[in-house]
């Protein structure tokens, strides 16, 4: 399992007028949490698409506990809970300032080279630094 | 079952640089489509906040089959198969400006009083305007 | 003098815990407001790009009277002052829904060749189109 | 004078289909500025609205250089030039990753009293903490 955390300080471009975070904007948090989780494996996601490959999502997925809010720090916890094939997807736990989960998301994306516009199979060097997160201790 | 349809124009603001609409304004539509189907049927979401209730976002679900672009004159067709109780779900069809369906969406909302903020079940306004569509013929 | 009015309804998703359109949202409304007078006068934007022209904005500047609010059916009133040159300025009014004039904007953007990212004079197909509006009567 | 710099990492959901941040998004990363800025002279504008003030904008411009990029890690320089007194007057200098200035800002702000709905002059502490930064050498 490889999992990850990164900060994010809610805005108030991302609060509503009940004073919670608006629904639509938590993809964001996650489009964050895997740009930056991908970073800490040495992966730049801008590499990526500058080598003629982009990861469109196919599937996302939201469930909302409890709101984040005005200003609070959450924590964005992202989880990949296997070696991506065809597809990648992608966990995560929303955190509240008190390390509590407000919050839960998946996104599914796939592969495609935009020279031809197919869908391929995860990158080499993705895989190859995930590997070590998914192997037998 | 109750279905509605509305023509949503895509934006340079919903757009990324894969020329795409973003995966998260999707949200956007849907919430355009909860909304004007309401008002189609006489009610208004703001009316309803006026009198002490609000309708948070429980979870919410995209697939994206191909996408929206720029300019495009797409359709948020909104569909509720069975009358709300406890809970309102809320199914979308995005079609292209070709007529295809190029999106689906589900959003579960539930109704909470804001003087207790306490869930509660559907009100009386919404599923009385609802029934006809749901009465066998 | 070129005017031209399109409704614009105020979404959740634009509006802060303030309850007021936030600031940064206004600059959709202007864009909007920018494409629907082109298209008013047989220009598509999307067509204008496919040509090989982009227009990106140089300068936008925004004076907030009174906040838009949620659901509010505001009014974009597009006017531009004089045709073209080498920059086009579009002037924005945002009438409430009383008609009342709540905001105003100014956005001047120039004209660019993407073939050779260099800056060109406005299209003849925009001037031509604007000049009757501008005509001595 | 008060000048305060904040790193700020340009996102997919920031960008639009010409590769550039869309126009409407610098108004996001001034209100990181402000609010961060604030921060680092011990006030929290969420303690400043739960004590029952507000501070609307009142005006806004932009002026654009030339564009933030996806993925860019722009600085936000935020520069106070003089004390507030019934209005705050923000500039900003967005900075490339190699450290040009591609973007200059301005916002205007005023304060206002929740209770009565008045416009009040700057509260004390902001203008105690500031003060050191303008006083003579």
């Amino acid at each position: 399992m490889f999992s990850f955390d990164y900060k994010y300080r809610v805005r108030y471009a991302d609060v509503d007028q009940m004073g919670y975070m608006y629904y639509g904007h938590y993809a964001r948090l996650y489009e964050i949490g895997r740009v930056e989780s991908l970073r800490s494996l040495g992966i730049r996601y801008r590499d990526f698409e500058d080598l003629g490959f982009i990861m469109p999502v196919y599937e996302n997925k939201s469930r909302y506990i409890s709101p984040a809010k005005y200003d609070e720090l959450v924590t964005i916890r992202v989880i990949l809970n296997k070696i991506p094939k065809a597809r990648i997807v992608f966990n995560y736990e929303i955190l509240s300032e008190e390390g509590v989960i407000i919050h839960n998301g998946e996104t599914t994306l796939v592969f495609v080279n935009t020279a031809n516009n197919r869908i391929i199979t995860c990158p080499k060097n993705i895989e190859v630094a995930l590997k070590p997160f998914f192997e037998a201790s």
